[in-house]
């Protein structure tokens, strides 16, 4: 049997049954949630790890490689950030066929390091291969604190409860944006600048999710796949459905004025916008958004149920999940 | 200029002078040592990562799926014991063709899931990517403890004193001949078996490089691109030379039956043997050596220098460095 057949979580609940299970007292968080967490003597490290593939996970030749040196770093930051955590050692990894040239990797390196140096980043080692194809692996460490009653302070996919706010940080689909403009146009248009900028160049929102932490929440995850999948993966690891009010979801201004007939649908269902979505009280989220000192814009809320999103219109009423025009396209990462 | 030109180690170098210098004050080491390297709370993390890619780093169809997933994190365990520390929690990173089989899949998991065992590792996330070729990476995170004195108890490259011994833990060149039996035997001979299972299920030596920390030993390395470039590898970040006594390397036994006559070479240049390379004072090798319970093989001395190792024959003579039968071959690891 082909993986293809098995897909991407499938294969995932295969490989993790196939383990040992897991022994290490210390482990808080394994398999399934943004970034694997475990104690440390006084508080929790955090892991992640995240690859690009050429040709699969960005457009060689359509992109600049110093934004794949930003986003390859920056996509293992926001995992580190859907946490609650503060990234802080880098191993990179590079795939490199033979006649790879010196001059964009060192493009990429530029990229890397400056999203390196806006986060805190330090690269503490690494590996090169070489390949056949190009490919950029980083494995991300980072920690949280404990909480006041010695508990680890983390977001996790597992816990949202029935009466829960569900806030995002941002404005979403520009990433969608950005992508759909870098396939569809022959050219690079001035008003795409801007969504490129954001699929390329993504601001992982690790104040939001350190602010979340500071003001008691507990539940969040990075949107990679897209406001509606990722509210999914929350929803079917805590055991709830949610109600997820369309018309509030925050759209990003650029999207609209390219793409305006197909802005909302990109903004629920495009992935990589790298904000967070924060599940919580209603009082917890406003303290939140009182320590971020930015608005958090409320999308609904969490039900009683079994994993389901449930997409509402302006007059409430449950309307098909957007389809997302690029949601299933191979490769998407998660 | 294609990066092949510049070489690995021109390419590290290039690419550690892009990035901002390391600010964390919590770092150890860095770039270029086994594993990186930070202060935590109570001790010391270790951060290193591995990959294997099909076709480069193994013969796909020539040897079993799942010895490559053992192999997969052996190597990264030996990371972790070249620095004297004890190997924790590892993300696994799968990029997968979409023909991968499910069942060789199951099998490389099955050998990774007896390594993690072996070793007391907990496989905490991972990524799973589609790409056009298969390739494995492992980031693996450990842990040291902290010396009596509060300083981190590390196996470093830079420790090499002149008067130190040279020791190496086990016999060497089993990997090297391994490698070739897979390479020329039509068919997988009888007297070949041990040497594979030596090439593809590296037993990496956490046991010695626990022992040589308690032992007081600060310097290490493990044997990965062969014992003669290893050893280099410490001459250069210690600002040293070594004499390398080559009659004292101790040989495999199933290499000397398989290939007599190359077997002196294939020991001292071969790789992938994953022993430790410790260097001390003599009087700390032989404390390393009752801590461990088991011989250690004293093959040399450190003396003043610049980074030079100084083979020597029976009779004391300066002989050129041994070949290695196949020690610049394209993808050859580090």
């Amino acid at each position: 049997m082909d993986v293809s057949e098995l897909g991407e979580f499938g294969l995932i609940e295969r490989l993790r049954a196939a383990l040992p299970p897991a022994s290490d007292a210390r482990l808080l968080v394994g398999i399934g949630d943004d970034a694997a967490a475990w104690r440390s003597d006084g508080g929790c490290t955090l892991a992640t790890t995240d690859t690009m593939v050429a040709g699969i996970h960005f457009l060689p030749g359509r992109v600049a490689w110093s934004d794949v040196g930003w986003k390859a770093l920056a996509v293992n930051i926001s995992d580190i950030a859907a946490m609650g955590g503060t990234p802080a050692f880098a191993l990179v990894t590079l795939c490199l066929p033979p006649d790879a040239q010196v001059a964009d990797i060192d493009a990429l390196y530029a990229g890397l390091a400056a999203c390196a140096q806006a986060y805190g980043v330090t690269v503490a080692g690494g590996d090169i291969v070489a390949a056949p194809v190009f490919a950029i692996t980083i494995a991300l460490m980072g920690d949280t604190a404990m909480a006041a009653d010695g508990s680890p302070a983390l977001l996790r996919r597992d816990g949202a409860r029935a009466g829960d706010a569900i806030a995002v940080t941002g404005a979403l689909g520009g990433s969608a944006g950005g992508l759909r403009a870098l396939r569809e146009d022959a050219a690079p248009a001035p008003e795409s600048a801007a969504l490129i900028e954001r699929h390329m160049r993504p601001r992982p929102r690790v104040d939001a999710g350190r602010a979340a932490i500071a003001a008691g929440v507990r539940c969040g995850i990075d949107i990679s796949d897209g406001l509606v999948q990722d509210l999914g993966h929350v929803c079917n690891a805590s055991g709830v459905d949610a109600e997820l009010w369309l018309p509030r979801v925050p759209l990003d201004p650029a999207l609209v004025a390219r793409y305006p007939a197909d802005a909302p649908a990109m903004a629920a269902s495009g992935g990589e916008d790298y904000e967070l979505i924060l599940i919580a009280t209603e009082d917890a989220i406003r303290a939140a958004e009182a320590a971020l000192g930015s608005p958090l814009a409320v999308v609904g809320r969490i039900i009683e149920g079994a994993g389901v999103v449930h997409a509402l219109d302006e007059q409430g009423r449950e309307v098909p999940v957007p389809a997302g025009w690029d949601h299933l396209a191979p490769g998407r990462r998660s």
